[in-house]
């Protein structure tokens, strides 16, 4: 608990890690259930160790969870952290609504015409 | 407007652009509406060429819109590809909702004891 409390989501390193095509992937396939680092890294083709420099990234900006459970790794999602992220492109929601406003205005006066 | 329907945010360039504190700072500053490259500038403690790599940054990204008024260059805010982001993130909002349902689940339980 100490932890989620004290965990201020780092909006640089969220970014970058979800600035990856590869990194999203992995979010979405855990996003299905926690799974061992084998299996989530089997469809990609890249080698295990590329592979798990894409996972210490996500592990660095906290939207993984690595736990030891036999032999293999088992890795679990995060999801908290997207939050901070959520929250500040939500603010410019506003922006992008109003745009669209004024477009949509734009084609209500052309078929009028 | 062909352009708007042709442009397909590009989600790894866009969630890079907003990764770093400086070129959030500058959307933030162009929500309050277009300025002059020179007076966005102003307040960051950086050359006007390591200022002007961050808005080539967003400019890729087609977060920001440059153009040349006068003698100096204008710089506009566009939104729109942080929707692409934003739709992103948002798929995992059920995840963070869920765990802190999970969280308030136990209080509640701890409270009663």
């Amino acid at each position: 608990m100490n932890r989620m409390v004290h965990h201020r989501a780092d909006i640089n390193r969220v970014a970058a890690a979800i600035a990856d095509p590869t990194r999203r992937a992995i979010l979405e396939r855990l996003a299905r259930g926690p799974a061992r680092i084998s299996d989530v890294a089997e469809p990609f083709s890249m080698t295990l160790t590329g592979f798990c420099k894409h996972v210490r990234v996500l592990e660095r900006a906290g939207l993984v969870r690595r736990t030891r459970r036999g032999r293999d790794n088992t890795l679990a999602l995060r999801p908290e952290p997207l939050r901070e992220v959520a929250r500040w492109v939500l603010k410019y929601e506003q922006f992008w609504n109003a745009r669209l406003d004024r477009l949509q205005e734009f084609f209500a006066n052309e078929k009028e015409k």
